[in-house]
């Protein structure tokens, strides 16, 4: 009974911790954001009075106007000219869009417009998502081999006792895998995007191997890009991993 | 040496089936989604155009204005009058954000605007996330005990065999999963949010589980919405399981 009591003072400690992580966060966030929000958003209503003040139209025109462009975009359907080419539904970009469904990444910056595309997403997710689960785990399986076991023999055979190899070890995977999934992708990123900074990168990197997938920075959506479909399944197996 | 040889064909086979899910999943999409993007895409067009011609400005003064009002909506910052009231990084707001990035969610629906915000997304991110898995599986725990073990207990104490007992224990468990966690909060929303169907509260439900989040649906982000803040504290609790 005692045992029981103390693993639920646990428990409560953890969620209490919990919410305490979550309000720092609010707190932090809130400082650094709001300031580049306020001041965004005042430029964007002097912007649009200074828009009001050049054209003939009035407020209310403007506003139904932009309601309707902003809903749309929503959708990933964009009302700028050099835009208007690349559709988001071709074959690349809707599997570069089942995919961030099925790895629960989910950047957002397409979704599905019709009651039958979200039903079917909801139907293909919940195959999908166990599948690569399982997909995942088979080739994770199949790397520990090659990746942990054969250099921590190696590393031992060469005269390192098992403690010191193992730290030796993990140093080197941790360098390889920052560098195979952060530095080199957001090396490229930042070259291949205009608009892009390698820290923007590497966040991108972070932000979708955790599955969070914010969307704000989607690879290959810039408009007129070349082998954007090539670029896109390329993308897509960073995701995947 | 003829088990790792089937091991390996078992693995491609798995790839491969893992592959043609992606491609029947593009078909699919890019057949329901493209008509609708296409008749989208064309209205906004004409809208923009009879806009243009209601208006003195010129196609390109537009052009640079709509560039400006799209950047700023990206990061939630929108150009719509009723909508300039609230910020998207109040205490509030943040914690939702706060709670999307632990769980992996990810709606995007704000997202950091400044470098700052980006990098402590990351540094917040990588203790957030797996500390936020250690909660939920001391969660989930604790919860065993009352929701498996002591009903199929009480089944089989009620003069059921272990088979049928768990085969009705699953079902009943389903059907409370599905209404605590789909039907219920599905009715909700479609009542609280103006534009929401049902299907939009079961679609946005699943995604959120799912942990896919793409944010085409999120809850408390309407203009003038009432008591918001403690309306979004509960959505971070669906969310969160």
């Amino acid at each position: 009974m005692h045992f029981v009591g103390r693993s639920w003072l646990l428990l409560t400690g953890f969620i209490l911790f919990y919410v305490i992580y979550l309000l720092f966060g609010a707190l932090v966030f809130s400082s650094i954001e709001r300031p580049m929000e306020d001041r965004m958003r005042t430029e964007l209503k002097a912007l649009k009075q200074e828009f009001l003040n050049l054209s003939c139209v009035s407020d209310a025109s403007l506003e139904r106007f932009l309601l309707k462009v902003l809903a749309a975009n929503k959708y990933g359907v964009s009302v700028l000219r050099n835009a208007s080419t690349t559709s988001n539904w071709d074959l690349a970009s809707s599997m570069f869009f089942a995919n961030t469904l099925v790895t629960t990444v989910g950047y957002g910056h397409t979704t599905p417009l019709s009651d039958t595309g979200k039903a079917f997403s909801i139907l293909y997710a919940l195959i999908g998502v166990p599948f690569t689960m399982l997909v995942l785990t088979a080739c994770v399986q199949r790397i520990m081999f090659p990746l942990v076991l054969v250099p921590l023999g190696l590393l031992q055979r060469s005269g390192l006792e098992p403690r010191p190899a193992t730290i030796v070890h993990f140093l080197l995977l941790l360098i390889l895998l920052v560098m195979c999934f952060f530095v080199a992708p957001a090396a490229v990123f930042s070259a291949v995007e205009l608009s892009w900074s390698f820290l923007d990168g590497i966040y991108f990197c972070f932000i979708s191997l955790c599955t969070i997938g914010l969307g704000d920075f989607v690879p290959g959506t810039q408009p007129n890009q070349q082998y954007r479909s090539l670029y896109q399944v390329a993308v897509m197996g960073e995701c995947s991993c």
